[in-house]
């Protein structure tokens, strides 16, 4: 389950003051919650590019050289998209004869070859792109829905969302979609895959009728309400087909919430600092949660250090497969955590396009670079930190901290707001450890060409496959690639 | 269990990330969480004496007319104290035959008039003020600590405390207080109110030795681990004697976190504004928790607008007595809301010093003052909202707002970062119900003549009763009373 922007305050579990997810909540109660759980990017495309790979995104090329620690994604304009020489973890299952299903996102690109039917999946319903809109189809076109590998409608048209009430039964269709698969697999008695990746917390936020106007937290917390119904739902289908015992569930999301469409569009990063486009904590920390009954001891709560990388490593551990040995995997095999309760030392490195901009080790946390947006877009009203200022932290120009890193103490001061002082012992100590694990870390990086650098409106969702049948194609303008804009 | 200045989100059950406190949640687990509890000020004193009169500060006299919405306490120098005309808790309990003990601070005036076992409470082991120190015993003395009608010896010369390390046994000897008065009680068949009231998480913070550097976040953790320990065992103790089902307890705290001692001394307001001595969320809402075994359901979770004063009301209600009919008593009894899930709608006011500066309905709440501490002071490095700037709202200045009300939606908005815009209906709708429930509130308030006005060297601990047998009788100097100043 990958949501989009919830953010690690959002749950009941993680102390939303609400606390209206009964059904998240129960899955932390019956499986392991994760408290120091990382996406790999603060922005979308990178983060489930690299979930798919289990590396990170200047490795698999979901990044940007137009600007220094831009974040870049994949909008309709985009030209590149996941490089077929990137090995994506459904490709990998097949070989041990899982199915896989991609419901939902997909945002590794929505040009043919970047289609999730040529990267592993076996089976799509989804979008390759955010559900923004509606648009002309004259100078954008509305984004494509596919069932497989043809467009089955578009968004606004055939799959209503409702701007003004926010109503959408998006998350309903997406739910049947995965309670059907998950039936039919365990019918035919075929191991699967699914990759849940449902989108009703991003903006623009849905939700169902039914969930409309449910929760304390408005529209926002209806489509959590809903999405919390949801996996309700599918735990325990699992559970009345008897296969939960061979399932195992993951819970997380993509980056952190985005603050600036709180609080209406938007979650919470409950204590940490800022949200999405950042790499501090309010960025990256996200909710996770294992689920898998009789394996994992209910009730555990880890501090290991994780990734959404992880997930690429210990899904292939799941399946009895190696990773791939002929290139570096940032992911690892988090089965020794779950399972038997260790605590793997590993570092988290906090990209943000092509510049690492901090890294934390234990609960050192050592900023290299800082910049929340620039002074620009602040003033256009963009804001990341809405409410939050740490001086000289909470940055509007791209501040170098390369020879005196800023270092928190993520336990003491979760939201980095207490920078430690440069002459202690300690700050010593941890930045000097740090430093070794960057020199190792960069030892062995080689960044893959960029792809996230050319738009062209050409390439936009103008003429999908299957448009035909439906009567939905539309011209294309002439080609036009430019350096793609990447303000933050 | 009545806390000082513990944060709502410290504890795990409230999402604390280190998670670090399994007895307390493992409380909640059993009994009733309260995600909307208030305490009655966001300063230490004021909120103790409305707990045990059920009465607002403004009401039962702990407040101060020094200047406008200033903060006050009792520190050594105060004249004041509470009132004899005020009626506490466990005179009322005495009534229906309950045996009444505090531990720890009382706070509501150290001068002999105002002695806990005047005012209701048969034994006493703690000390009337903060544990602030070590002085000199010429400029100012050493704070006593009591038991019973007597000194017993003194802060820092025989009751430790190391300032440098951070070492204190006191929270082992409240402690070990609390399970012999419990045994004592079920052994006699005695009904009996503990009023638990530590402060190992107020500065200067403490843990045992056996704690020290055993938390993820210092030695605030040390010192939350160790309440943490300490009220699992008072727990166990009730079941272990076989009276948990008869035994009502509650747990809560007396203000916000003091961010102002962050991220060493002071704790966490999860995702809340700012801390104690603020009106805003940080500043008052407290964790906390019921637990009755056998009578709470399991699990339990409540969004009732709740009030330390309530426990006053619940007590009396528990014991089957009526609160007094010749005064204005602002606690409800909660036993509805806790045993039958009843919804009770109240409102919430947010005072400071003399003025009502918030007022919340349902989740509403409306500023009619805003104000975290004076430029002067902000400029000395006190801040009260460290890293968090909301524009117009963490004012410097006191900002009138009263004929135009600054109002958030707390389950939107629980950061209160995000004004409602003064020209929508459901502002006008919102604002408008919350003035008439204002001015009911008024009608019958009738404020106290102030007791933290005055100020005397004279008054402080030079010779507490019982300090000839220890030969630690000091010399008070000349009386000179003096205006009290309170700067916040």
């Amino acid at each position: 389950v990958f949501l989009s922007q919830m953010g690690w305050g959002d749950l009941g579990a993680f102390g939303e003051p609400s606390k209206e997810t009964p059904n998240l909540d129960q899955m932390a109660a019956e499986g392991m919650l994760f408290l120091d759980f990382y996406s790999a990017s603060p922005l979308c495309s990178p983060s489930r590019a690299a979930l798919l790979t289990g590396r990170l995104p200047l490795r698999n090329g979901f990044y940007t050289t137009n600007g220094h620690a831009r974040n870049a994604y994949t909008p309709q304009d985009i030209v590149g998209g996941i490089p077929d020489s990137e090995l994506l973890l459904p490709e990998l299952l097949k070989k041990a004869g899982y199915t896989n299903k991609i419901i939902g996102k997909w945002h590794l690109g929505h040009r043919s070859q970047f289609h999730p039917l040529r990267h592993g999946f076996d089976e799509w319903f989804g979008s390759p792109n955010c559900h923004f809109g509606p648009y002309d189809n004259r100078e954008r076109p509305n984004i494509p829905v596919y069932r497989d590998w043809d467009m089955t409608g578009r968004y606004y048209e055939d799959f209503k969302i409702d701007l003004e009430t926010g109503e959408s039964n998006l998350t309903q269709l997406y739910l049947q979609e995965a309670l059907d698969f998950i039936s039919k697999q365990q019918a035919s008695q075929q191991p699967f895959f699914l990759y849940w990746a449902i989108d009703a917390t991003h903006a623009p936020v849905y939700a169902s009728k039914q969930f409309l106007g449910t929760s304390q937290r408005g529209l926002y917390g209806d489509a959590v309400r809903e999405i919390d119904d949801s996996v309700g739902k599918i735990l325990r289908h699992l559970q009345q087909l008897g296969i939960s015992e061979n399932t195992f569930v993951f819970f997380t999301s993509d980056n952190g919430a985005a603050l600036i469409s709180a609080p209406k569009q938007g979650g919470s990063n409950g204590p940490f600092l800022c949200g999405k486009q950042t790499t501090f904590e309010g960025g990256m920390r996200e909710p996770a949660i294992a689920w898998w009954p009789g394996h994992i001891p209910a009730g555990g709560v880890s501090h290991q250090l994780g990734t959404v990388m992880d997930l690429f490593s210990t899904s292939l551990s799941l399946a009895g497969l190696q990773p791939p040995s002929d290139r570096q995997i940032d992911g690892i095999d988090l089965l020794p955590v779950i399972l038997q309760g260790k605590l793997i030392d590993r570092p988290i490195f906090y990209y943000r396009g092509n510049e690492l901009m901090a890294v934390r080790a234990g609960l050192y946390k050592a900023h290299y670079w800082t910049w929340s947006n620039s002074w620009e877009e602040h003033g256009k009203g963009i804001d990341f930190c809405p409410g939050q200022s740490v001086a000289g932290v909470t940055t509007h120009t791209q501040e170098e901290h390369t020879h005196l890193p800023l270092l928190f103490h993520l336990g003491r001061d979760p939201g980095e707001k207490y920078p430690l002082s440069f002459a202690s012992e300690e700050y010593q100590r941890a930045v000097e450890n740090i430093s070794e694990l960057i020199q190792q870390h960069r030892a062995s990086l080689l960044p893959a060409q960029p792809q996230l650098n050319v738009c062209d409106q050409a390439v936009m969702n103008w003429s999908p496959p299957g448009c035909e049948k439906l009567g939905k194609c539309l011209k294309a303008p002439e080609s036009d690639p430019k350096k793609c804009s990447w303000p933050h």
